[in-house]
């Protein structure tokens, strides 16, 4: 790279959750310089955050719409070449769509829009303009998630055929929006956070996941939800019945009621020959269980790692690496992708494997599915989109 | 105590599998004499069986008719107390109805019969004769889950809202009853295991673990079975959706295809303040998750336990107590109960806590229950017994 | 076998700790019969101990003496095969060698004597009588602690350089001596535990693992011991440095001061290629390290084990086998060997391997070798025998 | 804070190790640029470093001399804030000491100096100009171990007895040096490491590990150092026992040649009541082990944390937080601690909690000590500064 990216935030100020996970992540590599942003509807509370974060006060704006217009009238070497955009769901798409038609790349959080629609139409205008999103699958950044996938893609383990993806947390536990706290306003909210609740925060993850690693598609599903904290709006639990392109089954459970969870997410997958083992909570470690054979440990940084783990790999092994440097992960690849881009270059195969728009519409479809199943009493619905 | 406890074994001659375990089981606490047994239903080996257990030649039985017969015949003081039966399912109910018209006491191994109607039967007898029944589900005899149980009905954690229990083995993952390998043999022969195969064998006992430690009962089921190893009669992988007497919900995973894992079993409830998570392979630990401070691990021996853990356990902690410790437990509280009985004594609560006919009832339903809602597109079944 | 060997205890009454521990690790696989014991040196309660073992009342002695006598008098179908003495470490030494003089084999709890010269004596005794000893070295009987020496020997992990042994307890952390606490008051009177508290207690068993898994002899030794708790007479911490046959060198440590900390027992062992660990806390994996491809676990029961780890492998992996399962296999391979010797015939290499007078010796040697270099100033102590 | 700090890096350069590492950690929280630097003995390779780092052409130097000159001439709006030194050890002390007298704050990697008597050179410096050191023991900056700190401190576990500190490497387990492997050949050479290999290079951070968590102060000191790999210049491997300044002992060990280790670190702490247990490969729990009640983890992140552990923790509990971030406090707390000097502001407590030219003074004392001890064949030696 010649130079750092430059990047706008729309969202992220002094009292969001993600934003701040983003800059931690972004800035890892020093390879993208945060140079503009509008961090809050409320323009005061923006210019306060862009001030902390020590941006030159000309390019915090006060609302996404001016932002974009303005950095698109600078001159190539100043204006930005991406916005990330943290804002809640129901906030993703017109500036995305807007930052599309003014040239700019995108990140966004997931998931991706507020509506399965909304992700197609996203699609359309990647497809004109040629520009070129990211999606933040945060734990698709994993470098074990990655030799996972890589064993797995080499058959190591025979045919796929069965799937387990939970993802369990506790934090919503009580009725927390009620008690002012933003992140669980606005998450349960259907307005602000679309048609499932843990379902889209956190089913989506799990979901991706099961995809990402198999290579798979699902192509039925079965799928209960659950309101189980008195009042809420949304889903705070569920779990789903899962058939893959492949004949393989899958199981997927969500909750955020599981009071003493913190962010648990395991995800198990079987060959005919053996399987694959991962957890976050100890993410830099990959069990891979043989029938025929003693198990073995594959280790962030250690030995037999194909090259998407060394890829995505920064220190030696045993000095652990964690969710910062997962999500940094996705960040650096993105970067490295659009700066090959601009210097009219290939990138390499490791750079391009960041999750994008197919996830984003897959990710939609999920939660659409998911919640059309739930309400039904028939059994298996297909895996529309 | 006055005197060890008299027993016969039918089955579990050389070649079984099951039956070894009983003994080494049972024989533990010296509470109990194996002194007679129809080990076969092939006379010679069982036979040859027989004398390995150095049994006094003339209580070596060639069939289970003609030893309940004559043990019956016996005086008080030399006839057996009880039968343990570790026949392949489909040779449960006829033996344990005889002895208990005989007057024996019986143990057997789950599932407790071929259909539900016969354990029904069998419930039936018990009521008429008085006599006591134990059921192996062996995993209730580990000391932790004994202590979850207790937690669990103090309140301790709340009312309960989730449970998950999974149990996953992968030693089916080929077509292992092709080999001649017996276990897998009967196992996947409706005629000898039942109408199901994995959710028979294996599915009962995280079903079973499910309702003992949290004291509820399931309403409600949705389920999906699948036969994943070619040419296989019986499912051997599945999943089920689960609705408590008290609106709590569960999913219960259980497989035997999952290539690479031995015998996993973990279950996880949580209520409204925490929850418990307990794995076979930390047996002896007990994780308490705390929605407000920090989680806590009880321990096999160690401080805080309740009555009942701590009367099912023999060493001090961080001497690891296992799976024939657990079995054992059983063995051992289904002698201190049976005695206690015929000395006109009351036992004490911590004896009673063995699984019996109302558990093989149970499970027998499970089974039932959970083949119906698979072949149905009907989303939920009320769970019927 | 054609017959179930016969023993009696001496100790191991009604207020003792591991004469109950043995008799539940001999009744397990239904090879032993306790047919007679002196298990107190209080006749009454020694009376009271056996009956409530449901032993022939004519078979329960007042003392030791008049039961050697007795059963030495006994016909050769009735008498006793051997003797298991579990008394406090004082009281070995003159049982040991009268049942030796008696005719009967002998099973010891360690540390086999009071002093090194007694141990010696005990050795002559076994070199003219021709009879066996066992002494319980339980930690040895682990089918993981089999693999790991299998894999030693090998040479798998090429010339061994480096040994770590831990043996950590907390339960000595108060002056628990002075509150009446049985177990405590002898192992801390050095007139019954001899010139060690901790370090014969066991600083001994991770003393005796070091050597048996590596096969290699501790030929120098760098000690030094603490007295933590006020008024205690006998060290309860300490560490030494060693060096072995072969010029490797190791760490041992063992306390039971180490509040909160139950019986944990971890070894590991580092060759040019590789390194071996194992915990007790997880007793029925051993990791396998390699310095140039992913690590490995070997399971209890799992793939790739060797003869040693099998034939002391009981039920299938997955199936947690712990403490008791390990002091069975002692007695087990104890049994199987006297059988065979009884019988005129060879036994097999994996009888054989359980510790006896050659272990006796060397944790002998290792107690009056550690003290003195602790009391001393001189740096490096070669190991005398 | 009004702007972020500005940096200079000495060493770093492309074929460097930790320089990498640090600037991952100092991007992270955007609070310090990195604005100039001399990133190589060898101008050439420094300047492409530079332009790899996106740093202005006129600030990378060709040298640190001329850095030092250029930058202190240059106005304060615009000069460096601190340097930051991550060459070999050799190559600490002289662009320390200039750094200081030009006015410049200074990070430094460990151990801090070649000699002690740089050391306290450095000390004397530091003492008359008012500057501010950080050093980097990195593993201080864990969320998990700031917790154990407090917990000690405030007597939770009563006095402090017993402490085992160890760090196991087996990257050294062959004769690397001689491969051209720059980290191996300049750590295995005495010229450029000091008087220790090990025990300088990973010793010293389980030593002061030992002391930053205790609050205590080692005394006197055994030590054994090896030299494994044949044609090494410096120990590879070593032990030494330890005791503090409240009679509690220890027991420290360190190694490079146990292959298959990857960078293993266990610290355990014992007091009267309980005792803490930390692992780098579990980072974010810390065991709390209590005499007489069940088990506690804390989480980073998680309920019951105090002060210090909730400053250094970024994100949410469940989100695995690595070696980095704890690098990154390090970094974090001394730019807070230079901001509020700067504005003539007064740091939190927590800021100032970052390990400094004292920890260098006891460190190199550990390294003289330790092989002093080690030479000798006195057991006991004072720890002498």
């Amino acid at each position: 790279m010649q130079r750092k990216l430059r990047m706008a935030m729309i969202g992220g100020g002094k009292d969001a959750f993600i934003g701040a996970v983003h800059r931690l992540a972004l800035n890892m590599d020093g390879l993208i310089e945060l140079v503009a942003g509008s961090f809050s509807s409320n323009p005061e509370k923006g210019l306060e955050s862009g001030k902390t974060l020590f941006l030159d006060e000309e390019r915090i704006y006060p609302d996404y719409k001016s932002m974009l217009e303005k950095e698109a009238a600078m001159p190539a070497d100043k204006r930005i070449d991406f916005v990330s955009i943290v804002t809640p769901n129901f906030a993703h798409f017109e500036p995305a769509m807007m930052a599309l038609d003014k040239g700019f790349n995108v990140v966004l959080e997931k998931p991706i829009t507020l509506t399965l629609d909304e992700a197609k139409k996203i699609e359309e205008k990647l497809k004109t303009t040629g520009l070129n999103l990211m999606l933040c699958h945060t734990y698709t950044g994993y470098p074990m998630i990655k030799q996972a996938k890589e064993l797995l893609a080499n058959h190591t383990l025979g045919k796929i055929r069965k799937i387990y993806a939970e993802y369990t947390q506790g934090w919503l536990s009580t009725f927390l929006e009620n008690t002012g706290q933003t992140q669980a306003s606005w998450r349960t909210n259907p307005e602000k956070s679309g048609k499932a609740g843990c379902m889209g925060d956190i089913g989506t993850h799990a979901f991706n996941l099961a995809e990402y690693i198999t290579g798979l598609e699902v192509t039925q599903i079965c799928s209960t939800l659950n309101t189980v904290v008195e009042g809420r709006m949304l889903d705070d639990d569920g779990a789903a019945f899962l058939k893959f392109n492949n004949d393989a089954t899958g199981v997927l459970t969500a909750t955020q009621i599981a009071a003493g969870e913190e962010n648990y997410i395991r995800i198990r997958v079987y060959g005919e020959k053996g399987g694959i083992e991962w957890k976050q909570d100890d993410a830099n470690s990959l069990l891979v269980k043989w029938l025929d054979k003693p198990n073995e440990i594959y280790r962030t940084g250690g030995a037999g790692n194909g090259t998407f783990a060394s890829h995505n790999t920064r220190i030696p092994a045993g000095h652990p690496e964690g969710y910062l440097e997962a999500f940094a992960n996705l960040y650096r690849n993105f970067a490295l992708t659009l700066d090959a881009k601009i210097n009219n270059q290939n990138p390499e195969k490791e750079w391009l494997d960041f999750p994008g728009i197919k996830e984003g519409i897959r990710g939609m479809a999920f939660i659409e599915n998911i919640v059309a199943s739930s309400e039904s009493n028939q059994k298996w619905f297909d895996f529309k989109i």
